[in-house]
């Protein structure tokens, strides 16, 4: 039996309780809003997390790369959105998971991509699913929600690319700075896409899904607008500090945390030194602009209780200074040698790219299961 | 014969001509200041580039994490620092490559510290040589060059935790503005050893290593001081954005990119989308407190040319944005989809960091190798 304070550092730490409650809660949202949950996978990248997370075995989920895909479907993931626009070179890759039994779908914002897509469906007699990706707030990809270019990008899915529906992310949420804003960009959000799926209804094209979701959106939708098919959510199955700086979440709900080890001290300055710098806490600055800027993250002691006059104030690749927040001195030494102490991250996903596998652990600091991720592409 | 521009992306890519002019030009520059190179592998943490690096096959080499030390002694490297303050839960996993043929050397700075070494070597009757960290700049860890304290730390190393000598890095020259700011980093790093090494001396402890180093006062001090016996220097293999900003090299000296795909256009705003978003780029902004701010990075075509009016202005985590860096809209559709580019990351260690392998390509854009590296811990 290994406790949590014997692991070696850095570690990437999953509070198991706080998992199940975060997944509990998304899958009960979802049942409120009347709607399917498709979680997206990629800010765990985990076979058992997902498999918690799933309604059905084979999803639906969603994903940001094609390695992804791959990985979840040699164990059993069938219905995937690979919600990235797609590369045509990497029609392929999509096209083998297809034929082996998955029905990965595709999203693209151009007549191009529609051609490319279509021409490697007829060259190849492949069916691939593709979703119109809409841009509800201005944020990344995706046509505008009653731009008609969409009805040209439709019809130039000929062959086996087979329109599927829309899709669209309220990725402006994250810079929410008040509940109401929150709810204002789910309501738009979800105005958006039926405008969208609606203008292609018009000239034809029946959306089988309808697609939104952002962590923030989802939790703090008032309401779902009929329609709406689905609901698609990401960093809520771990949440981090960026999530509670706009108040989706408790900093008490994050489930991830990296273990370090304090290593020395600088006592005049009242520093202490870890061995969690910025390869294992990612370079994340997600909360720099936010109200509460919290370093390069909260420190708890190793069973995850917060010390909050502390924060990781700097890091260096090797190296995290952890300090006061208001910067003075006081007992580091009260921090031995290889205390262990466990950093609240501001962004999950990023934080959890850093390392190849989970240690979970009970709310008795017992480490019951090692879980392995699919990093790279 | 597989070509850079029909690479997955994205992938990261090094130009071998660069790699070993840069490797060339550290070797002459120890032999010009008439002492040791110690190159730190923490950049590319890859064998192979290790190999080039090293005056001789088993060293001396700098490491910044255990799974380093182990990765390299697994490929014959011997004399190692592992230049990070010793978490003492570590100290098995350095004891055991050392009974298998290694010579790891650790860093410490408090007498806390050196009990604990000391005890450990007591205990399993080891012997692990020891530096001691001087902070020379005020910049993380170590004991002040003319601290007292560092003699009683000295003094606690016993039984076979044996007193090699001191160890300092400038790491404040980072933040440098000028030619003279790292000139007069230089001066202070090898002032604050020697003073370190002095110290020690006149209490009996005789330092056999005296080892300084940062990439940019390697590559700008004036002259060496009598008494540094060591550089170590790590980033300038690859080189990136943020040494470049300090004018340590040119942005052409650059020889890490990032591989990425166009994926779409928000045409009316002028961007390019990509698949190379924080994950493959890293989130690091080190350019962003510089006098030029390259974004998340500058862009190359997809021979490494490098196209001077854009740069990555946003990244998600799978998406990039390249705009001009003027703001205006431009024929964004002249980049197909599938054009591949080239990304120079702001700081070559995190974006390194994100992959597991190089893809290593010749001057006529043929990949000529693939090489892993040893990430995580």
């Amino acid at each position: 039996m290994t406790r949590v304070e014997e692991l070696d550092t850095p570690s990437l730490i999953i509070d198991r309780e706080k998992l199940e409650r975060n997944i509990a809660f998304a899958q009960a949202r979802a049942r409120e809003l009347g709607a399917a949950w498709r979680p997206h996978l990629k800010t765990h990248k985990c076979v058992e997390i997902a498999r918690m997370q799933l309604a059905l075995a084979d999803g639906p989920a969603t994903v940001s790369t094609v390695r992804e895909a791959e990985y979840f479907a040699a164990a059993g993931v069938r219905d995937m959105i690979y919600a990235v626009g797609i590369a045509p070179h990497k029609l392929a890759r999509i096209d083998a998971l297809n034929r082996a039994g998955a029905d990965v779908k595709i999203i693209l914002d151009s007549v191009p991509a529609a051609r490319a897509v279509s021409e490697f469906c007829r060259a190849h007699q492949s069916t691939i699913g593709v979703l119109i990706e809409i841009d509800c707030d201005g944020h990344r990809s995706g046509l505008k929600p009653r731009d008609p270019e969409m009805v040209a990008v439709a019809r130039a899915l000929t062959d086996g690319a087979r329109f599927k529906g829309v899709l669209t992310h309220a990725g402006e949420s994250y810079n929410a700075r008040s509940q109401q804003e929150i709810e204002q960009a789910a309501e738009n959000e979800e105005q958006a896409i039926l405008a969208a799926r609606d203008l292609l209804a018009e000239a034809g094209f029946v959306s089988e899904i309808v697609s939104v979701g952002s962590t923030p959106t989802f939790v703090r939708a008032r309401r779902r607008l009929a329609g709406v098919t689905e609901y698609r959510s990401g960093v809520g199955a771990f949440y981090d500090l960026v999530m509670a700086g706009i108040g989706v979440c408790r900093v008490e709900d994050i489930a991830l945390s990296v273990l370090v080890s304090v290593i020395g001290w600088q006592k005049q300055k009242g520093w202490i030194i870890t061995d969690g710098g910025f390869l294992a806490m990612s370079r994340d600055r997600g909360t720099a602009s936010q109200s509460v800027d919290c370093g390069y993250g909260l420190v708890c002691d190793v069973r995850g209780r917060l010390l909050p006059e502390l924060w990781v104030r700097q890091c260096n690749q090797e190296h995290g200074v952890i300090c006061r927040r208001d910067g003075k001195p006081f007992d580091v030494e009260a921090f031995g040698l290889d205390t262990r102490l466990r950093i609240l991250p501001n962004h999950a996903c990023p934080t959890a790219a850093a390392f190849d596998r989970y240690h979970v652990v009970d709310a008795r600091g017992v480490v019951t299961d090692v879980w392995t991720r699919c990093n790279y592409w």
